[in-house]
């Protein structure tokens, strides 16, 4: 997912939204070194094998599933409740992925952002970085093993991507320097922009499942599986509507997530939204808090 | 994995690695929110999916691999580049679990930590957490499914944490206040303590190994796995290690990594560290860096 998605999404919820960095501390100069969240998406084992994983359970997946009755796409008229599928019928296989941290690492967007320390999204810096910075990425690790192995079986791989239309070509050059194939607008590569809905998927993710039997999703943020998500308000009922009920069954099993604390909606909520009021600690050495 | 045996691990490495977010400011001021990674975390919906996708992905290796010829856990005289496994024979079938962030959210003490803004790790503090928190965790999304459907194939479910043994009855009482189930320290409950290795797990993975056939493991950090991961002082040949070559082709298919960006050895590492000295972005708004 892009930042600026984020933004949108959330319209007027929270500016810690794009800030994470910023709700802490207001750092009052540079940081002398990377914060916790890039350290462990760009730099770490564990940031790295959990990627590896999302992708060696996508491989597993497809193997398994063969051709499916229906598409994880969910169908027109579905709740997170109640989810239903779009059908396959005899429709070409596909697999459906985000962009951004998804199956390509912005190495040197990310970089520069934490030498300012994080702080507010600056959607200009964004669409520079979209013109020009297709040199300073890499794939997310996994990745290029993994869409190798689903074109060899066969399977369509398509991008949904919130990057913007107007850059389409930057962006299927940063993509193949990634290693990650060739790209066409329009095609296998779907944008912000090709459509009237903004940074909304569904739209985009409808016409793909018109066209293809689609048998797995991968993105780092539950909007790139359903914007119903990103219409949830509250951090705890989204966590609740994407962890429990019949779309949970989803996760690792068709749907597939990328880590990513690094920004997007995820990153947001005060102490009571991320940990539970009943479910506090009275450090006896310090008493009740 | 526990911050404690973080620091041990480590040693002399860095200051850094138990205390994240002092790396990028010192907070003069209790912060006014939870940090990203906790938010991320404990309070996100893509943190929820990602530990429920992992927990699915072990269920369905499990359900794929029957009873396989080896363990997951290296054999001793392994290298992390030509690993070899510890023989199943007709032991019967187990899967073995960190605790800490892998099948339970300390959610007590990490709720206190976020206040002061992370800093250094305080093993006094986590002694305290440990002796009274009992009644202040949850279980990480998915855990309580997957170790019921564990138990219900006949696999043993076995916890191997660095919490202490002296505090064993407390952690029994922890993680069946998750609904984790009931754990006997010295039979399906291994401590530090139980060995003279200290923090390291792979004397206990060993004992483990020779009773049971282990087909999955699950942890939060690289040393759940392997010790060797820990001796790698570089974090980019870390990150290396885990991810390319025999052992890489684990993660997802026996080896199954729970998300933890807010402590523990991931989180070091300077710039250069941590983003690529030749993915680097000259902003033209901003000029060469």
């Amino acid at each position: 997912m892009k930042r600026i998605a984020a933004l949108i999404a959330l319209g007027g919820l929270s500016a810690c939204a794009a800030a994470p960095q910023q709700a802490v501390t207001a750092p009052s100069s540079r940081p002398a070194g990377p914060g916790p969240t890039y350290q462990y998406l760009y730099g770490s084992g564990e940031g790295g094998a959990i990627s590896v994983q999302a992708y060696a359970a996508l491989l597993n997946h497809v193997a398994a599933v063969g051709r499916p009755k229906n598409s994880v796409v969910l169908a027109e008229g579905s709740t997170l409740a109640a989810p239903s599928f779009v059908p396959c019928g005899d429709k070409p296989l596909a697999a459906v992925f985000d962009v951004d941290e998804t199956v390509l690492l912005n190495l040197g967007f990310e970089e520069k952002d934490a030498r300012r320390g994080g702080g507010p999204f600056d959607p200009k810096a964004w669409d520079r970085w979209e013109r020009t910075g297709a040199a300073a990425v890499a794939p997310v690790p996994g990745a290029v093993y993994a869409l190798r192995q689903l074109r060899a079986k066969g399977v369509t791989v398509i991008f949904n991507t919130n990057r913007s239309a107007e850059t389409a070509d930057q962006t299927v050059a940063a993509v193949k320097n990634a290693g990650l194939g060739d790209f066409v607008h329009g095609q296998d590569l779907f944008l912000q922009g090709d459509d009237s809905a903004g940074s909304k998927k569904d739209g985009r993710r409808s016409t793909i499942a018109s066209r293809y039997c689609v048998i797995a999703m991968g993105g780092d943020q539950l909007g790139d599986f359903s914007d119903m998500f990103n219409q949830i308000a509250s951090p705890r009922e989204r966590r609740e509507a994407a962890g429990h009920g019949e779309v949970a069954r989803l996760w690792g099993n068709g749907w597939f997530l990328l880590p990513n604390p690094v920004y997007g909606p995820g990153m947001r909520g005060g102490f009571d939204d991320v940990f539970p009021t009943d479910k506090r600690w009275d450090d006896p050495a310090q008493g009740a808090n």
